[in-house]
């Protein structure tokens, strides 16, 4: 059973993160989670919180001597703006009054009128520094764990942005993915990265925002993570909470899902050949399904397309009203980015890495990594028994 | 704690469905349930089968003298069919020879491939028997349990399509749902339902098959289900869960997620009014957020576009292999539909139930409906708190 | 991901069942199913109902051909008494006045009082046909899915009656198990039977019921199902769980749990040897710990006690009240056992197996029995690197 | 949904705590809990470690201004003994070769034997520092935040000392609790105090440890927590798993549930009446079931009594193996307590907090306090329906 849980506000004393069935003996340090930590912070079109603060993860629990113990794994992220905000985000009763720094005007989009009226919180910043996007400093945390143990199973995750706004990229699943880490718009062509950055400044110029589409990719899933046997077990669904629950989301495909709607069948599922290079194995021509039939990986990559909408605060707010009063007032503005498709792309990754890690697990057990590894192996060679004695494809 | 499982094969003895966590005093009826499960056997483009079979689910739990128990219901649904397959589908250990019917050749976009290496099946009928699209019977019945208790918090439920293939529809929230109804390709204008219509013949004859995209629209929803205080509550996130655990979906939107990436922050976000009829109350410009902000219901109609992709099987195989031998060989052609699009709009519609019954559940819990009545009255009447003494939306 | 859901109420059509999550290819007929059933079934001081019913659970979902599928298991248990039961227990809405055969007098002891306020049952044939011991038959039907695949892990359970009132047995865990068997009241000595007989006999005299404690045993328990890690995942809270939901049961025992609070701790822990045939294993010179030590089995066999309390219903009820009007009078008589105990030995060993199965299933993984077996003995293989080469023990 | 995940090893830098679900509006402050925690640490008994630490969990997350958010709750719980272990549980690698104080001689009775094993550990530490009631400090912040919120409901918790090693004392439900909570040994009398105190200086001097059985009572728990419809949701089942989860724990019982097998069954059962006071309410003659009937809460308060066994590390070890060499030796002493029982008392109240909260948010739902509290008020009120008009018992 792989669990995660994340607790903190935005402007509180920091972000807690617990993760819980990684197996023993993996290999884990503070500096492997800093560094995706930091990939989430990069990204062009940030505003001036990634300037404030570089994420840092303390361990706390469930490693020792830079392994993993097989314990639930304790993350701490210390919020340094913490300190700005020792008086409105304070955990102890006021004694006198305190400046609140009350949210009462509604942020259309955000979690502000729904929360206010759920929560029944006259001053929306209760719920808004938890609905906030810093929450996925910890899920980005949490998926480095996840993703270090996937790397022992020699699964990888990587990202890049398909769209922003109007402009199109023209993603490849064998992109270069060191382009991509090094661009600020997550592009793997320089040129298509630079059309992204006038999109977002044009966006800045405009006082508006802008959204995007980016792509997960996961390579070297063996065939056979999630379940066709019963609803929540589909990987492929499992996939699409994980996504939809990351903030700005609005849609989530698996392979090119609505675009394919327009194709014919014959050009949309993925026939199995003889691989080529090794006439014992199998191999596909193509991967439409974005790498998962009947809910299962079917040892293509994953690949996820993710939609991201704009950023709902605005240097020209919209026209809104006072929660409490009822009266018509313009929307706040608070400090805020332009584009969040970059390092959503990242968040996309660790939400893609903490299903995979998840899936991995049920199907392969494990306590110590060397029995998770020995099962998938012996699953692997299983294989064998199919195409005439080949092994069919996964994981290899 | 709401919940259902469902169990059973395509070709076996029927379907089983358990539905747990209805309160008590609900009114249910087979006959309610079966015209829901008539609704997902309509629709233009359906094969064989369904003329074959007409469901009907019998309760056999939960329900005594027409209302709901508190514990779990149960229903059974038969599979005509069933007489058929006893020799292929027994049950028990054959004495002798028995013709299994066994499937070897892959179908590419089913869950053959995937499923035969993880669950070992040199017979692949063991693994689509259970993938078959003739589970979602069960969760339409499933659903139809979690509308019938929807329907007593004033929660209602529609679908359209929305395309097919290339032709697409003006879709509107304020449909004629009757026209709808009434139309075999489940398009409130009758001009738009004939050339779906037009299209899935073309397909036919081209012997290939056709996807598509519908929209399930949730009205009377009140705001705040769902939470945003963790992932795993999101509302969006679960019901992108749920529509992405159905067969051939691969693609889930909340509101136009993929085309609002296209649009600035300015026109995508729904922007809070006083209610031009009752200024003390709050209206909404528009519904481009699909109902839900911060992972809840924001009190406007839920949202969700769904896209299908073409069926696999086609009366014109493609290319496949043996799964055993390796050898290359055309893949099957079972008898099959040559469009979902317009059944899985009511099976998006259970889904849509089931998750929305759960999430009701857990914020107004109640035993018997009429607790969880009073309970939904007593919160909505706290609105009244806000907006100056107005009440705000939300499932009135 | 094990789990399994029953159905049904008590006089109703009959009882659902799935349980889902065994792996593909573990053989299961019905007539091992039944073979569980009859055992539940025996047991002196059973009532009427016994008599009427040879409880049948027909396998309909997740089996073909005597192997399951991997999918999930649905099985059905007519109910033969239904036929008299028509009228009141209809699911249908009744058409003029019925007998609805309605319970109004609480019986202290049930879940008569809290049921009827709880799900505002007027009538507490509502609640009563649900919380009736004819659930337990499901148990024992989902047990048996879950002992047949232990069984294929090397894991075997037994039961048997330890005290009857104050009437106590000498049990152990080497008990000759298939003379327990044959005795109606589970107990390995025949002299000892014959007192349990009599201590029934002696209430059923006295218009009273008599309770008493069983014992489950589970060996060839591999070491290191459970876990230490959390609350939740402990071995011992899960069974005490499993135990505790079976109606009438009080109190649950890992080993002796509350006679060992009396003697000193050098007696109640089992210490560590070389084992005496084999000097580079591992043994232990006792199992006062009952198989389980820091929430994980320990390679010894798991043993479980059970408290069952005496039955609510007797032949001279007790004083009692109108849930309805407040009047007093006497509790009903249901047709009903004077003593549970011999038979909740076999619901016992059932909940028994449905916890390991999970627990195993967490641990090893595996979608067919060949590769979770392999696991297994991989992981049995990975002993011998303690204990100087040697292999520790456990589920060997 | 309530849950709840720990994290922290013993030694290692803190325990972090998530507890999620609580609604907003609760005041909550970390003196509360610090309250809470200091109970644990009390009782006589306890070895060095108490002395070192005072323990002080931190919130960092789910409140503000002394009000919970209804978002998690995160704690922390710094180790301040963990400075004298920087070295041997350090988190990150080592540069050379570091003390590990690696433990390899097996403590019988420990998590040691079978989670070296399952967790291919050679050296226990690994997972000792898991396993180590160190953790059920965590579980004490944990039930505070759940016992803050129950006392919203007006439900509280009290316990006591039943028996320590063969001294028993005659507990009442209404107990004199200030008493207990002056006494070392908490005993409400001071002569039953000074004989366990006695008994626990006789174990110390014969160089042993010392067991005991301690009893737990909630009170004001309205009827209907739980559920009899399937058998995880029974009250008692999920108060036997949070039980038997503790350290050390190896038998719970509902009421007096084994004692309560020698009895007949007319003496076990709580026979309703009018209330004397008020003969328009239900009363119960006793209370024997311990508050639960068919797995729900019955109005009168929840009694579970709980066995503790000895501590297993002793000042006069048992014999014992080293798990990698296989030779014989000593089992280590660890600096260890004498008797658990006093302390035990708080966790175990701290555990049913946690069930109970759980299970009233299942029923009642509210995502504010005043929310919950007016859901629990009407269905309180339900119970007019019943008895005559009379409201029946719960909760008041």
């Amino acid at each position: 059973m792989f669990r995660f849980l994340t607790a903190g506000e935005s402007h509180g004393p920091g972000l807690t993160v617990i993760v819980e069935g990684v197996p023993a003996g993996v290999s884990l340090t503070e500096e492997y989670i800093a560094t995706q930590l930091a990939r989430r912070q990069r990204g062009y079109g940030r505003g001036g919180r990634m300037k404030i603060e570089s994420d840092f993860a303390e361990i706390r629990g469930g490693v020792r001597l830079g392994e993993t113990l097989g314990s639930p794994i304790a993350m701490w992220i210390e919020n340094k703006d913490f300190a700005n905000w020792t008086e409105a985000m304070a955990i102890a009763p006021p004694e006198g009054q305190v400046d609140r720094k009350a949210n009462t005007r509604v942020v259309p989009g955000h979690a502000d009128f729904p929360g206010a009226l759920k929560y029944m919180a006259h001053d929306m910043r209760n719920v808004l520094e938890r609905s906030s996007a810093r929450e996925t400093a910890a899920r980005v945390a949490a998926g480095a764990v996840a993703r270090r143990f996937l790397e022992e199973l020699s699964i990888s995750l990587h990202s890049q942005v398909v769209s922003i706004g109007e402009v199109e990229a023209d993603v490849s699943l064998d992109a270069d993915w060191d382009a991509v880490e090094a661009s600020e718009a997550r592009a793997a062509d320089p040129a298509t990265g630079e059309k992204f950055i006038a999109a977002i400044d044009a966006a800045k110029d405009a006082r508006t925002t802008i959204g995007g589409v980016f792509q997960v990719v996961a390579k070297g899933v063996p065939v056979g993570l999630g379940s066709h046997i019963q609803w929540d077990r589909k990987l492929d669904g499992r996939i699409a909470q994980a996504m939809m629950s990351v903030n700005a989301v609005k849609g989530v495909e698996i392979g090119r899902g609505f675009a394919n709607t327009r194709r014919p069948g014959r050009d949309v599922h993925d026939v199995v050949v003889p691989d080529p290079s090794d006439p014992r194995r199998f191999a596909r021509r193509s991967n439409e399904a974005g790498g998962i039939e009947g809910g299962m990986s079917n040892g293509e990559p994953i690949v996820a397309y993710v939609a991201i909408k704009p950023i709902a605060t605005m240097t020209d707010p919209l026209p809104s009203v006072d929660i409490n009063t009822g009266e018509v007032m313009e929307a706040p503005y608070h400090r805020s980015d332009i584009c969040q498709v970059p390092p959503a792309c990242v968040i996309g990754e660790a939400m893609m890495a903490l299903v995979l890690a998840h899936a991995a697990l049920e199907k392969f057990g494990g306590d110590h990594i060397n029995e998770t590894r020995r099962n998938l192996a012996g699953y692997i060679a299983s294989h064998q028994e199919f195409g005439g004695g080949a092994a069919a494809p996964g994981g290899e």
